[in-house]
């Protein structure tokens, strides 16, 4: 019984997520895994939950199993309302809207705004799972040039000036995969930008709060909220079991997307969302963000020790003030793809950058390395492993 | 600063869900509303809530707060094989796919079928989530024809011999909103007909364990299981706020919910997931049914009678053995649009018919009451006001 003939035409553009598959191949024993973007279980407030628990079934009873409103429930929201503004957004609980992940807002946003054929904008590498939340709507993209301060300014105001432009989508903070952050002088030069040129902006940032080193930069949705849509999620805070995202969007996009998610999940988990207003509203956040920072900012410097270390001179990576990844540059004749294959004979597995592109051909020499799921000792051991295969695939062997 | 530019094409097909508008209007004290498609809060398992909780964390651990399959949490899944093997449903957990709501099943169908200006077939009137998750990928809607006993199936396959057809989107179970039920005959008929035509139906089954009178009768999936996506949920049996839906699909369809629901929301809710997990595996769904179902029995029946009582001699009504609704057809001069107003004004709230049409200019002579949210004396009340509207509107008064 074969269907082919039922699919849609965008299912053309719809391809697996890579990197969930290269983690079901990785989740074998022994295996070392750099793959992930997944945080630690260490992380995870565990002894919490039943205190959470009671407190949401005392404070909110049957509401917290009930349909609920599309827009999100509303203590969280106030929850989240006094959480940015500590973050310098300051918007009202009301126009915050709820999403299950922060994938949620990318599908929306680019179902409310994408027709076939339409330009979005994205740094090159970008986050997969913006790409894959967009491809189901068809778009074409362009490509932001960068480096490692993140986007070019000069090169995102002739793009918006040469063509029309749906959207950009940027991560500035310890962005995913190459765990660099946009320079406080850029993004005001990106703000500026945005307002001359009534452009809007995607900004993504999960990884805000997993800053291990230097100084707190606002979100460009600070300087110019209007041309903004800000999106975060508790998921790398909390949990991401709980799918919770969340997002501020200028008018009238706004309104579209709360429709957009009417048809999509109709609201998202209600008890989670209580949870969630429980965790923040009760000071819980406040006090795990620092023992989180305390369990990832070692296996930073561990990652870097290890690459230093272990990998040949004429490789480079970045070197992230926060958040869960380093991203690693070969020279030219590095393919990543095939050292991929030997690095898993080795019980060792990461992301070759290639996936990260939103063209094919771009990044076959570059990877992603993730430092937050494995402990210090594996990541010097899993690096050593992947030095050796340069070593040795260097030389020809 | 507007950004009605930045809209895509399918935001032209992409209303407001009328009924989520109408909730919140009735949301005022002293109203007695018919209007929602919500369970009781009586019916949730509350005292259960802590216990659930206890066993998710000593059973699962931190997997419950982590990033989980997009095809859902596998010992849900089990759960679930064993619940639909208990209908007749035999398919393997790892065949099934848990969403978020059987919301994220109709959205996610619809995204990987329907091409703009391909054809659904779709009872009219029904259910207008349905039709909402299917309007932003720009479908055209055939309406099959229906009596009491549900659909008619020389009508359909009349209409698949007619043009190609995407999909059939049917609810056989006391159908959101006529509360009518599928005959066995004309299951048997349609479950042929699939078979011939090589169609696929989509069949959502949300309210099957609801039935208060008269015998089971079995899906259509068990009569051609190749040819049917089973959709259903535990919003009405366990609880809605958990946004816990699943389904079985044929390959290859089944493969692309999969992929399009990476892109929209990775997976669904781990904790709720690992909670519905342990209500199934406990026992407890078993135990909850009949209490669920000794709750609403008398609602009905209260509905009936009071519409018996109170409603004109020309009006007819559904006489549905489950579910949550009962469907109100009156004379052609009726506009229960203006009812609506009216009723309104007396603390009286129900949805106007013709929401659940797929097109406009059907319907204006119905309405769908909701008996499972008020309480028996609220159902007489308020069946009771809409009376003395009636009556006093074909008096002219």
């Amino acid at each position: 019984m074969s269907f082919h003939n039922l699919l849609s035409q965008r299912t053309r553009h719809m391809g697996a997520n890579a990197i969930r598959e290269i983690l079901k191949a990785v989740a074998q024993p022994g295996m070392i895994s750099l793959a992930g973007g997944i945080p630690s279980v260490q992380s995870f407030p565990m002894t919490l939950l039943p205190e959470l628990m009671e407190r949401v079934l005392a404070t909110y009873q049957t509401a917290a199993l009930q349909y609920d409103l599309t827009e999100g429930f509303l203590p969280l929201r106030q929850a989240l309302a006094v959480y940015l503004a500590d973050k310098g957004i300051a918007v009202p609980a009301e126009e915050i809207l709820i999403t299950s992940g922060s994938q949620g807002v990318l599908d929306a946003a680019a179902k409310v705004m994408i027709t076939p054929g339409d330009t979005v904008a994205v740094e090159a590498p970008t986050y997969l799972g913006a790409l894959q939340a967009f491809n189901a709507y068809e778009p074409v993209y362009i490509c932001l040039e960068c480096d490692d301060d993140g986007v070019l300014p000069d090169h995102l105001s002739q793009v918006l000036q040469t063509r029309p432009i749906k959207f950009i989508y940027l991560v500035p903070n310890f962005q995913n995969p190459t765990g660099r952050t946009l320079s406080m002088e850029r993004r005001e030069a990106v703000a500026g930008i945005l307002r001359e040129t009534n452009a809007l902006l995607i900004e993504d940032d999960p990884y805000g709060d997993l800053r291990y080193r230097g100084k707190h930069l606002p979100a460009i949705k600070t300087l110019a909220p209007d041309q903004v849509i800000y999106v975060s999620s508790l998921s790398k805070v909390f949990a991401p079991g709980l799918r919770i995202g969340f997002c501020h969007a200028p008018q009238p996009i706004r309104k579209w997307l709360v429709r957009t998610k009417q048809g999509v999940d109709l609201h998202t988990g209600t008890l989670n969302q209580a949870l969630a207003a429980e965790y923040l509203r009760g000071g819980y956040l406040r006090r795990q963000l620092p023992i989180i920072r305390r369990l990832y900012r070692p296996k930073l410097t561990a990652m870097l020790s290890a690459l230093a270390n272990h990998f040949p001179p004429n490789f480079r990576w970045s070197h992230p003030q926060g958040g869960m990844f380093v991203w690693v540059q070969g020279p030219p004749e590095v393919a990543m793809e095939s050292i991929y294959q030997k690095a898993l004979a080795c019980h060792t597995a990461f992301v070759p950058g290639q996936y990260f592109y939103p063209q094919p051909g771009m990044g076959h020499e570059t990877m992603r390395l993730n430092f937050t799921m494995p402990g210090e000792s594996e990541i010097d051991t899993a690096v050593g492993r992947l030095g050796k295969i340069f070593a040795s695939t260097a030389n020809g062997t």
